[in-house]
C-alpha cells in the first residue's frame, strides 16, 4: 500500500543534498582534532558545514556549537540556570525551566522577564509562531528553522536551539547558537572541541549532512515552497471543517507554521486516530514524537487551556516539501470516514 | 603522493559494512519514538544495531545506552560521583575523577577501591592493557573494543564506555554499557528515549553504522586479523630499535594492544615529528587526538613517570586492518631519515 508521510514535525526524510554530503564525508578518514593532513581535511569539512548552517540561520560560524541534537543544546544552555518558560515548550526545555509563563487558548505566550525566559519560535504540535521579545535568553528554533524566515542576528536572543532532522538533515545532530560573548560552560568535558564549549569527537558525517540540509532548506524557503505547502494545509483543514463540525483547529486564529495542523475531535482519542490513520497508510501523530511512547494527553494543549479530554483527542498533521495534494485529499477522505464511524459508534 | 594512515587509535576509516548500513538507514524515514509504521521501522533498525553491539561486547541489549560518543558516556556515568582514576586515563574520564591512582613506568595502574574507581581496558597512547579487578565501577573500553577479546558480562565492571569510530564506525556515536540494576540518572532530559536514561532523538544513521561496524570488528577479531597487525607493529619497532638506540618504546614490557607503538626520542619534539611525518605522507600523532590542538606534553606519559621533555618527545603509531607491511617499512625508513637529520642538527 502506498503510504503518505504526514509527520514532518516529528522528523523529516533525509534531503538528497544531505545524503550526498554524508556519503562524501564517509571517505574523510581523519579526526578533526588531529593536526595531520587527514585531520585538517576533516576539520575543513566540519567548518564548511558550520558556515552553511550559520548562513542559513543568519548567524556567525563561531556562534554555532555542534551538539547531538536540540535536547543536548537545551541542556547546555539551560541546566543550572533559573529560566522561565510556558507549558507549551518541548519537554527538553521544560525539564530545565520554571514553568510559569501564561499561554492563552490561541497559543500566545506572555513573557515578562525576557532575559530569564525561554520562548519557542514555533510550537511543534500546533505550529503557533511566537513574537520573540528583544533580549530573550533562549529560543527553541527547531520547528521554525527552514520553514519561516528569520535571522538569528536580528532576533535579539542570546541562545538559539536547532536540530538537523527537522529540516531534512540526519537525526542526532543539532546546535546551540550563542550570541558572541555569552559564557557557556561545557557539560561534556575532556577535549577542547567547539572552542572548549563541548568536548567529544564530532559527528562528522552527521554534521556534513546538517550543513547541506540547512543550505538546501534555506534555498527552498527563499524559493517559496512553504507557501505551496500552506495551501495544502488549508485544503486539508477546509475539507475536514466542511464535514466534521465538532472538530476544533487549534491555534488557527494565530500566526502558524505553514505546514502544521492540529485538530481536536472531542472524545475520539488521539492515539486511536493515529493507529487508524496508520492502518490507512498515513503517518501522523498525537503530541510530540519524543513523548508519544507515553500514553498521556498533550501537555501543550492542556497549558493552552484545553481540557484533558480535549487534549487527549488531538491529532497533528504536519506536511513537508514532498507532500502532495493527493496525500492530503486521501488523508482527509480516510479521516472523515473513520470520524463518521466513530460518531456512529458513539450513537 | 600516496599517504599511509597510521593513526587508527585517533579514529578509523569507516568500514564498508558500516557505510552500507548507514546508506540503507538513510531511507528510513521515521522517528524511532513515533508509533506509526515509519516510526516502528526506525525503532527496529535501532534495536538491531543495539543487539549487534551487545553481541560484539558480550553484553545484553538492554544494557546499552546510546550516546553521542565516549565523552558523553563518561559524563553520564561519572558526573556527580566520587570516582578515582589514574593520570593515564583519557581527559573525558579525568575531567570527572579524583586522579590519585598510581601508575608505574610500564603503565600498570594500581586500584585499591574498585567499586569507586575507573580503569581503562587499554591506553590510547601506549596501548598498555590493564587487568580489570572484579567489582570495578567503570572501564573505558574504547581502545580495547574490537582489538582484544573480552566479554562485558565477564569483566565484573558496572559501567563500560565504547565508541563507534574506534572500530570502523562513524564519529559521534558511542554507548554507555551498564550492568543490570545500576541506577543511571539522565543528564539529557525531555524524552523517554533509552529507557529514560538519555533523552533526545537518536542518531539513527550513526547507530546503524555502529552496529554494523561492531559486528564486522568482532568477526575480524575472531578471524585473527590483529595477530597479523601485531606482527607489523613488531616489524616497525624492530626496524626503529635497530638504528635509533636512544629511542624508548613505552610500555613494551607490558601487555599491549597489538596495533599500538609509542616511542620517545628524547629531545625531538613529538609535534615536530608529527609534522615531519605528515610531510612525508604519514598520519601519526603525539598524544591523543582530542587534546592534540593543545601544545603540551602527554599527561599520560608524565603520569607514568617520564619527564616533561620525554613526554613531549613521544610519537604514537597505531595500525589497523588496512595497514600493510609496505606502509610500516616506508614509515620506518622516513622516520629514521628524519631522526638522523635531527641528531645531526643537534651535533
Amino acid at each position: 500500500m502506498a503510504r503518505s508521510y504526514l509527520d514532518w514535525n516529528a522528523t523529516t526524510p533525509l534531503r538528497a543534498e544531505a545524503r550526498q554530503a554524508m556519503i562524501e564525508a564517509m571517505d574523510v578518514v581523519g579526526n578533526p582534532s588531529s593536526v595531520h593532513s587527514e585531520g585538517r581535511a576533516a576539520k575543513a569539512l566540519m567548518e564548511r558545514a558550520r558556515a552553511q548552517i550559520a548562513a542559513a540561520l543568519g548567524a556567525e560560524g563561531q556562534d554555532v556549537i555542534f551538539t547531538s541534537g536540540a535536547t543536548e543544546a537545551a541542556a547546555l544552555a539551560l541546566a543550572g540556570r533559573e529560566v522561565h518558560c510556558a507549558g507549551v515548550e518541548h519537554d527538553a526545555i521544560r525539564s530545565w525551566c520554571i514553568e510559569d509563563l501564561p499561554v492563552d487558548r490561541a497559543g500566545r505566550i506572555t513573557v515578562t522577564d525576557p532575559a530569564n525566559s525561554a520562548l519557542q519560535l514555533a510550537n511543534s504540535e500546533t505550529g503557533v509562531v511566537q513574537e520573540l521579545p528583544e533580549g530573550l535568553y533562549l529560543s527553541d528554533l527547531t520547528q521554525g528553522f527552514g520553514k519561516i524566515p528569520f535571522a538569528f542576528n536580528w532576533l535579539g536572543t542570546t541562545c538559539g536551539i536547532v536540530s538537523a532532522h527537522k529540516l531534512g538533515g540526519p537525526k542526532g545532530v543539532g546546535a546551540l547558537i550563542v550570541k558572541r560573548g555569552t559564557d557557556i560552560a561545557a557539560q561534556l568535558k575532556g577535549g577542547g572541541q567547539e572552542m572548549g564549549r563541548r568536548a567529544g569527537t564530532e559527528n562528522l558525517i552527521g554534521i556534513a549532512g546538517f550543513g547541506a540540509a540547512a543550505e538546501a532548506a534555506s534555498r527552498d524557503l527563499e524559493g517559496g515552497i512553504w507557501r505551496e505547502i500552506e495551501k495544502l494545509r488549508n485544503i486539508l483543514e477546509n475539507a475536514i471543517a466542511d464535514r466534521a463540525s465538532e472538530t476544533i483547529f487549534v491555534g488557527n486564529e494565530s500566526h502558524r507554521l505553514p505546514n502544521t495542523s492540529c485538530f481536536i475531535t472531542p472524545g475520539w482519542k488521539g492515539e486511536t486516530q493515529v493507529m487508524q490513520m496508520d492502518l490507512g497508510g498515513f503517518a501522523v501523530s498525537a503530541g510530540s514524537a519524543c513523548s508519544s511512547g507515553k500514553v498521556k494527553s498533550s501537555a501543550a494543549l492542556v497549558a493552552m487551556g484545553f481540557s484533558e479530554t480535549e487534549a487527549g483527542s488531538a491529532l497533528r498533521v504536519s506536511l513537508g516539501p514532498q507532500s502532495r495534494e493527493e496525500d492530503v485529499m486521501r488523508f482527509a477522505e480516510h479521516w472523515l470516514k473513520c470520524e463518521a464511524k466513530h460518531r456512529a459508534r458513539r450513537g
